[in-house]
């Protein structure tokens, strides 16, 4: 296994390019669609699976490709990510990926950080985040089981459906959620309205773990 | 093989989350592209597509993947799946699909079941389901026996190219057809049209195992 | 390798799905597409490339899926297909494909066949008829020397570029010149623009076969 | 190992195809997208990844398919690329980018050189060229190094998000920059515009280098 400062320093590479891709391809989707957020959506879509796959290929055989706190979570819960390395797992993805989202919106002209005063939440939307998650963490812990090859084309493809499919846009990850709140573009979410969003996509990955020890046929 | 109850879950989940796609990225698109129907399509597409090579890439090795009574029926003709199987089988895919929908109408804040007003039908559609079951059903019958692993990637694709190639959009699956009766978006169907779209899916998957046999040189 | 009557079957098979793709992604797309003729050709790509990708993964292992007399022609001078199987092979590609369009028409209720009035042509138009097939057919000879696997999604690649890239759309295939002929949607070929068409696409596949004697090293 | 002579023509073939589909389809896109910029980039990133899969599936093999001098110099630096061909490996992509474009204009039926007069530049776009092309080159470094099999599809979904996240549209190619000034279509870039940018690629090429040593683990 890699050492832990390689892991780490590749968990905050993937979560630069990561939310940087979020961010920046939102923003880029903004500015040229013409008000139309069905294009702006595609756009967005098509640029967050494409790095997605990128990252998960090469980062993937390093740390793990987590780049997102629910999966460390459950990966820590499962015992495949030793507890004592959770924490630094979790502040490597918020340190790399919260310069991601300063990067993006440098590159746009816009002030470093741009506080998104776009309100989310209600029922409807953490019913949302709760599914999009719970199908995340499935998907992982079951195509890592049964055909692990396919592992950065299904992560990948799973959030592209996500993001229309769920009602909030899928943000099912916990730092990219505290991140997009400094972006105030159609990706952004209101800083008030993080907790929420936090909350479901954590009950999400949990009863997926719980799911999974069924369906998987895993030892208890 | 795993038990019957692990590989009912896992229909009974697929079809969760199969029809909450195709549902949930109806409503989204309907609601975001502002008329353009080409546009709502295309999201529509890509959400169902990805999320079918997801769902076939990991739920394969354990039920099969079919989330389609059609394919249950002609894989149990087949004998691939036991006869005292079927009928769990297309109960787990009716069960876990219309929760699905469920589902997408809760996390857009519509009524839990929303009956579709969209008549769908004549003799034009009718054919349309029909070359759609038939080319899926061959598909699936063709790639498992020339090219296995690329089975979650040919009927994924072959999906995405249906909803455009046949003038009814390519339900192709009678559990889809009944649980999208329920949803009351561009991706909906009224009651009255599911039974013509239903014979012509089971007409079509029935010719196509019938073609399988001579090209696919099987013997008899 | 399966008998000529199987393999004749799979190459009419294919082309009647290919050329129904073709067409009808055109008709629907031009339907919903509003006016925007670049939507309509992001349906029409998607569709035809996702189709292009099922139908080689499957149809490949038994006639080699050429569903056009311009590789088969490239095939029969490489004699890699007997000399007396060409003509059979396009006999097949043509007649299930004028099905394939009689077919798309049909479904979308317009009339078995819908001669075009669309006329293409003139030196730009030839110029990128020729390059379209050149690639299409160094893509083919390229991809089966150098990394055969990936011949589904190479081939079904490059046609989506091509798509895009020249001026024609890339029609790049004499049988489905002709039978686009047969349908007056935005995927039409005027019938007295089709000759022109077929001695591009023949002349850059000869130049390409050319070509793939140098670059792949093969012995002359 | 190809000999110098099949190498450099697979990189001047591969230039052509890969800087003619930028172009071509930047072309058509503007032309068919009725003013919405959001739609045209949908269609030029599509065809862009999708050449670029093609090319580096079949081209690899033989050259590396680099088809760009940044990715050359990189290779030379690591002594994977002999430093006498690095100055041929560069004229190469260049003389067949250069006919690439003329080709795509001539297509278009536009003057074969139509300088462009599309300025472009600014902290904001140099830091996207910055970023973009570092990102590219390391997924080359790290996908070769980790997961050698998915090097096409890394490098052109690579593309298709840097083409939405950065400010610039990731032109992140020294050749291809010199090769669109000659196009005077959305994805031209004006002649003054061009040395900036060729800065901004190489000092994000050399960063990458310098850090896939360390996240690689590489000996130094």
């Amino acid at each position: 296994m890699p050492t832990l400062s390689r892991r780490l320093a590749a968990e905050a590479l993937g979560s630069f390019f990561l939310f940087a891709t979020v961010i920046g391809s939102g923003i880029m989707a903004e500015r040229l669609a013409g008000g139309n957020v069905a294009i702006a959506l595609l756009g967005n879509t098509l640029a967050t699976g494409a790095m997605l796959f990128v990252l998960i290929a090469w980062l993937g055989p390093i740390s793990g490709a987590h780049m997102n706190p629910a999966v460390s979570l459950v990966a820590a819960l499962r015992r495949e990510l030793a507890g004592r390395d959770l924490a630094p797992y979790v502040a490597a993805q918020l340190v790399g990926g919260i310069i991601g989202v300063i990067v993006a919106n440098l590159m746009f002209d816009l002030p470093a950080v741009d506080w998104s005063t776009k309100v989310r939440g209600g029922t409807g939307q953490w019913l949302g985040e709760f599914v999009a998650t719970f199908g995340l963490v499935l998907t992982i812990l079951g195509t890592v089981a049964k055909r692990e090859r396919a592992v950065p084309a299904a992560v990948a493809l799973y959030i592209v459906a996500a993001y229309w499919f769920t009602s909030s846009t899928s943000f099912a990850n916990p730092a990219i959620t505290i991140a997009r709140a400094s972006s105030d573009s159609f990706a952004g979410i209101a800083p008030a309205s993080v907790p929420g969003f936090v909350l479901a996509q954590l009950a999400g990955a949990l009863t997926a773990a719980w799911v999974a020890r069924f369906l998987l046929d895993e030892p208890r």
